[in-house]
């Protein structure tokens, strides 16, 4: 509620609210959270986790119902969440930072398949930093993308300059898998603990989760943002750390990330040049393109006698 | 050499040949290989796998040198593979069908890295099997898509009928990675022996490659396309065999990428709407969106009043 209300104070736009449902030796009172989340008037909330059908419920029983996003790393997860009344939901490739699910389906793989199966819009979570990204996001279907690890390493963000000059500094093979032996799997930045961390979880004959819990306290994690250690404790962080070179301000990452994503999906458009009718070249049919008789290559889908065309691309292209 | 003379009675096409040098007990003789490929008056040439200088020196001393692709899965072999004098690259992500390299990033990070780093052009491999792919591929940078699982799905594809068919009835999450104890990490079609060999490989105590030896067979793999049984022996398939659902020919499937690229292009530059001129709308600048008296969301570097502008998408989207 505190969360809530110093949002609400910081900006006159609406902002969702994320509730994440974990598996947890004592878990947290969800239906509160909710009621909280209905009595302050939020209007768009983001689940994940598990089981989250109670919450759905609990939200959609509001007066107006609450928008509900929900994040998934499988299209089982999507189409169950569906069925519960989600309003569109966030497609979070095994790239991510954080839960990854235990599939391992990347974004190029799942984000198609959100588009083959799905009758809702999704955005596109796991792995994106830039306007590249988001031509690509579009192009595989989603309506857009979600940003986690790019957002911490902007001016705005509330954490600790070192742990941005740590993403900055960091390469993509900068993180670790750890709890997957417990079906929990997490992407975090690779330091010592983390590393640690897995070297139990790999080694342990007993497999006790007690035996890991001191290396990935989520408490020690947390306080990493503050203190500015990176070797602290664990904390989430994307193979997309490897495509993040600065720290610039919110407004001037977004509009660079608008300019990159035009001037690429433009550049993708100008690759591809019509085909010249038949009858514009000598009058006579050509059947296929073994009929070409000087082309080093045959033109995917060329028709015609085209000496620049090449092997791969798309039509005509330019490349 | 047999190969190369059955292929050039197929087509009078120009075609490439792959050379993948693999860690093996007895190594083949690839100077040998080489040799031929040269004899053979072969102009392409795509190398994989360690330790690729010796064969790359040799290939490029032929007169004219020969063309060299290499296919790699970190961008630091890349960058080693420039030095050596490799003309292009494949930028091949852990979606992929076979090896995947030990590193695991996707094709989302690994072609924006590609992009970023590299000053030679790259294709995609690794999770292709349609027009949206090649146009998210393009987006990152690459000069088009390479695409071997969803070939083994082409009537003209010379394997057994059965493994087509066990293809278009896989889903995303039926493929198993195997190996990753020796550091020879592999992708394989989800079966039995796959899962036999992972279970020897995690349990293990000795971690003797000739425990799993037996199960990983390379002959019982490459039987497994002639005999049509998809349980016979490991046979290696990408992520992608959840995005494919038919067997059309090579043509059918090469003309429908290039019509869904195309599409996709155009798709994605619809969503983005100009934004009218300043001074037409009341003819005094507008200082930034918090300015917007009545839209209910901000749109992403929107300037003007624009009620059908979205939380998320480039410009004005016009989802």
């Amino acid at each position: 509620m505190m969360e809530i209300r110093r949002c609400r104070k910081m900006t006159s736009k609406p902002f969702g609210v994320n509730l994440t449902l974990l598996p947890a030796l004592q878990p947290p009172d969800y239906p509160a959270y909710a009621r909280v989340i209905i009595e302050e008037g939020i209007r768009i909330v983001e689940t994940a986790g598990n089981n989250p059908a109670p919450v759905i419920k609990q939200l959609k029983a509001a007066d107006p119902p609450i928008i509900i996003l929900h994040k998934c790393t499988t299209v089982r997860h999507a189409l169950s969440a569906i069925k519960l009344g989600v309003d569109f939901l966030s497609i979070d490739g095994m790239e991510c930072a954080g839960h990854v699910g235990e599939t391992d389906i990347t974004n190029f793989i799942l984000l198609s398949r959100a588009r083959q199966e799905l009758n809702v819009p999704f955005i596109a979570s796991g792995g994106f930093a830039d306007g590249q990204g988001l031509a690509a996001a579009l192009s595989l279907g989603a309506e857009g993308i979600n940003m986690g690890t790019r957002f911490m390493c902007t001016i705005e963000a509330p954490i600790h300059q070192n742990i941005k000059e740590s993403i900055v500094k960091a390469q993509e093979t900068d993180t670790e898998l750890v709890l997957r032996r417990w079906k929990n799997t997490s992407r975090m930045f690779s330091n010592k603990v983390a590393r640690d961390a897995i070297k139990i979880e790999r080694e342990s004959p007993t497999g006790k989760f007690e035996e890991v819990a001191p290396y990935v306290s989520g408490k020690r994690g947390r306080e990493v943002f503050l203190n500015g250690d990176p070797e602290h404790g664990v904390w989430t962080a994307g193979q997309v750390i490897g495509l993040i070179h600065d720290i610039p301000s919110c407004a001037d990452l977004i509009s660079r990330i608008e300019r990159e994503a035009l001037d690429t999906i433009n550049k993708a458009k100008s690759l591809y040049v019509e085909e010249l009718p038949e009858s514009d070249m000598e009058g006579k049919p050509i059947q296929d393109s073994s009929a070409n008789p000087t082309g080093e290559y045959g033109a995917v889908g060329s028709k015609v006698n085209n000496p620049q065309s090449e092997v791969w691309g798309i039509g005509k292209s330019k490349l």
